[in-house]
Formats: structure tokens, sequence, C-alpha cells
């Protein structure tokens, strides 16, 4: 099996869609997937993007065909007032038939390799904790659980809120 | 007391780097901070900027001098496979003696107006559990605490894990 991992095209994201959903599923959140694949691609594609996305590709069985995704990393930069630029890993799949084989590892292996070189020097993200091979993965790759190390939280405002405190400053 | 909310530029980062290394102190984390106020404004007003940055600045009692600043709010635009456009509130901090004013509350309600126009429509943060009045006011403007709710997880990964996981995909 020849796998190739490389940054994702806006003509990916119907299959990159695909795949969020099957996560969503998973986690059995889809009735909370809002966006859809051409949300996906003005967001990532456009001229200033919020995400970044890496794609896993199968070598096609024929050269002139497309190869299929079996595979993505989606994740932003951003800051830490401690320690500067930093990414934040927003989202990690791999296929349920194509796991086992290192594919994630991969994935996330050509994401630090792009952002150690854009100077980021740390990576966040968050795991629910029923999900505990992924949280036994990620202390394996040294992640720090910092809810369990030093009891931080993990909050959410939702776009009703945002709104209510944009008109309090009126 | 006349307080004006507004964009941070290149020449506030001295005074910014001192509100962050007060906070920093506030969590006993001075030790972590490896940034500076060059480091700051190289990241934030280059070409391709890794935060965004609201103060408060106090009316100057002379009318041709600088009026002091009092707080920030800094944070990154991000994204949510299931949302889509997000903003994550890295930081948020306003000088004690003026708490209690509704500073820090102006300060999210400007932030909250200007990711709202950009389409965001979540804003993700963290809180440590002993910081029981943040806890408490962020839970009053609406927030949901997801470790509380389902058990959500905050991870970091540093510097020396990232290399060790950019080398392996060599």
């Amino acid at each position: 099996m020849e796998c190739v991992v490389r940054p994702a095209q806006s003509t990916d994201c119907d299959h990159v869609m695909g795949m969020i959903r099957e996560i969503a599923e998973y986690h059995n959140l889809l009735d909370e997937v809002t966006i859809n694949s051409q949300v996906l691609r003005a967001d990532g594609f456009g001229g200033d993007p919020f995400y970044q996305c890496l794609v896993a590709e199968l070598a096609p069985e024929q050269e002139d065909k497309q190869g299929r995704l079996i595979g993505y990393v989606l994740f932003f930069f951003g800051y830490s007032v401690n320690t500067g630029r930093i990414v934040y890993l927003e989202n990690l799949y791999v296929v349920s038939e194509f796991r086992g084989r290192g594919i994630g590892k991969k994935l996330l292996s050509e994401m630090a390799k792009a952002v150690l070189a854009r100077g980021c020097s740390e990576m966040k993200f968050t795991v629910v904790a029923w999900n505990s091979q992924a949280l036994a993965w990620y202390r394996h790759l040294g992640a720090q659980d910092k809810t369990e190390a030093s009891d931080w939280h993990c909050f959410e405002l939702g776009a009703e809120a945002l709104r209510r405190l944009a008109g309090d400053g009126r």
C-alpha cells in the first residue's frame, strides 16, 4: 500500500467533507455539523484561509486516475502569550479500514514539519476522555493532558452569546 | 474615567508585553514566558499575523500624551469541522486597579463585533479551574464548560515532541 501525504486542494473538499461527517458520526455529533463542502472550500482556499489541511492519498491503481483519500489532518496557526507561535490541531482522521498502519502518524509528522518551518513551538488540541485510544496515543507521542495535570477546562461560547456580547458594547 | 478599546499597534507591544508578564505572574507561570516584546511585534504586525489584539486605553490627561493601556484581549481565527469559522480567545486581561468597571466586557464585546463580521460563529478558550471568578464570569456570559459537560480534555505537545514527530516522517 502506497500512501502519500500532500496539502489538500480545493477539489478535495467533497471527499474531506465526507470524512468530516464520518468522524462526527463516530462522536454522535452529526447534528452539530452545519458546514458543507462549499463552505469548506471557501474557508480554506480563499485569500485568507481559516485552516490548513493535509490529506493522505492512496496511490491510484491506474496512472491517470485520482487516488483515494483515506485520511486528513486539519489545523490552524495561533498564538500563546507564553511561548509565541503555536499550531492548533482541530482534527485528525484516518478511514477505519486503514488504521494501524502509521497513516495518522504520517499526517501528524508532515504537519509537524510544516509548522516547525513556520516557527511554531507547541501544538494544542482537545480530546474527549472516553476516546481512550486517542488519549493513549497522544500521550505516547509526548503530549501532556493539561486537564489532568493542572485542571484546565475547555470552554465554548456560541453564536447567540457572541451576538449578545457584541450588542452589549453599543 | 474614559476608556477606549482600539486595535493594538506595533508601538503598543512593550506595554502589552508588560501586561502579559503580569498575568503570567498571577498564574505562577513567569518561567514559561519565552517571548518578549520584539517577538510579539514580529508575530502580530508582520505580513501574516499569528494573532489579533485589542487594547483598552485610558484617555490621556493632556491631549498630546499617549493614554495608559489598562487591558488587552489577544485572539486568533481558527476553524471547527462542525461549525466552520471560530475565534480562539488566548488571553483577556485588565490591570487589577481597573477591574469591576466593565473593561473586560468592553474588550470582549469589541472582539465579538470584529469576529462576527468575519463570519465566526463560536469562541473557544480554556480556563484553569482554580480561577473561580473567571469561570463564573464566562458562564454568566453564556459559555459552556465542555470539560464538565462532556469530559473534553486540553492537551499540549511541546517543541521537543513536535521535532520528534517531524523526524519520524523522514
